[in-house]
């Protein structure tokens, strides 16, 4: 008897932000498993259970959520943002492939979401209107020089740089360090965000030179927006400047 | 008097994936701009007014909503999935840039969506699962050149590649040539996933190994996502397979 299992998205944190269809997945669940915060943004009924486990327990959360669905329960894992863009669907992904056959039987069903990249870049104007990436700054499952490699090949060929987990207690020095190779291959002037909360009551976004971005301005919650040479800001006097990569590039 | 615009994401076409903050905008504004197709999804009051222009006229649809938001109206310019990614948000922030500066009074409101690579994921596994980047395969806006070398960076790098605005009838060689360059950097087994109008009634999902590719395959409505060297399938089966990226990466 195989179960359901919604790997859902929840948005940034604002609630108009929250998909219908995610909402119709959380009201049709029964086991909701997920890292405390996110499961503190659910509306629960009695009937419905919340199993909370910590940040960096991605892998075995997933196992549990399996082996509940595998019972025949309807399960949810929530993640906020998207659960495809440096969360919980990939997670999931890993522990079907590496547990019993029985966890292949098990419909699966993804919920897309808002990812912060995206509300952060909406909050500010269109810092992502042309090519850009996205990284995850933890060096806890890839070693800290690809990191680096890969900011550098980024910066280099023109893209916008979206950061995702740039700092934390554990990880205290990447960010600045990013900084500081990224300073060896763009100018002072480009343009950083870092934006938190965006579309939330405690919504801090705040634009930096990347010559003066001080890491110690981000937290783990922060997504770190870094310009390419075309994102530039329109002033617009007491209203805050609007970010943006212009959609064309001339030949270089 | 300086009025109103929304810009705002529809998501990718499935009615369940629009937020609430978009529905909200959306029943607030009283004149629409955007491509047809888009403005067609939404359901208007008689008071609602739609003013549709070609999928090649950003800039003077732009300029058309902040003409009208200028004179005191509630304007919105509708998107398919994100706004800001590739789509109108840039085009309006342009706009302002370059128009007369009465159009920096104007009260401008993002609002984000579920962009087209964060759908195809979904419903295909967790592709984005680890570092990853979107590329607009146009070459309207930008010289050929900048797209090939900014292919070439991103797979070298490592990085999971999203291809917007693949193929059109204007442009129908360009994705072929994408496949082309990046055969010679990355293996012939790497899984490329074509995606088109994903959770929608008439969605298509497809995947291919980059080594058989056939460009013919997508239309100007799919989103190409290219694997990683690290990107895998699990197969289930019956069930389609699900297709991820890890999210940990050994060193190289």
């Amino acid at each position: 008897m195989s179960g359901r299992l919604f790997v859902v998205g929840l948005g940034p944190g604002n609630p108009d932000q929250v998909t219908p269809q995610a909402s119709a997945a959380v009201a049709g669940a029964r086991f909701f498993y997920g890292y405390k915060p996110y499961l503190d943004r659910l509306d629960l009924r009695p009937d419905q259970l919340r199993i909370a486990s910590d940040n960096r327990e991605e892998l075995s959360r997933a196992e549990a959520a399996l082996t509940k669905a595998a019972e025949g329960e309807t399960v949810a894992v929530v993640s906020g943002g998207d659960p495809g863009v440096f969360a919980m669907a990939a997670a999931v992904c890993e522990a079907i492939e590496a547990g019993p056959k029985a966890w292949r039987d098990i419909d699966i069903e993804i919920v897309p979401g808002v990812t912060a990249m995206l509300a952060v870049a909406a909050r500010i104007g269109a810092p992502l209107g042309h090519d850009f990436c996205a990284i995850s700054l933890s060096d806890n499952l890839k070693p800290w020089d690809v990191v680096e490699r890969r900011l550098i090949a980024a910066a280099e060929a023109g893209f916008v740089i979206a950061l995702y987990n740039p700092i934390s207690k554990a990880r205290p020095w990447q960010l600045g360090k990013a900084f500081e190779r990224l300073r060896a291959v763009l100018p002072a002037e480009t343009l950083v965000i870092f934006g938190r909360a965006a579309g939330r009551t405690d919504e801090r976004i705040e634009i930096f030179a990347l010559g003066e971005a001080n890491a110690e301005k981000a937290d783990m919650a922060t997504c770190v927006i870094i310009g390419s040479r075309e994102t530039r800001a329109i002033e617009r006097g007491d209203r805050s400047p609007l970010v943006y990569t212009p959609r064309s590039l001339a030949s270089q």
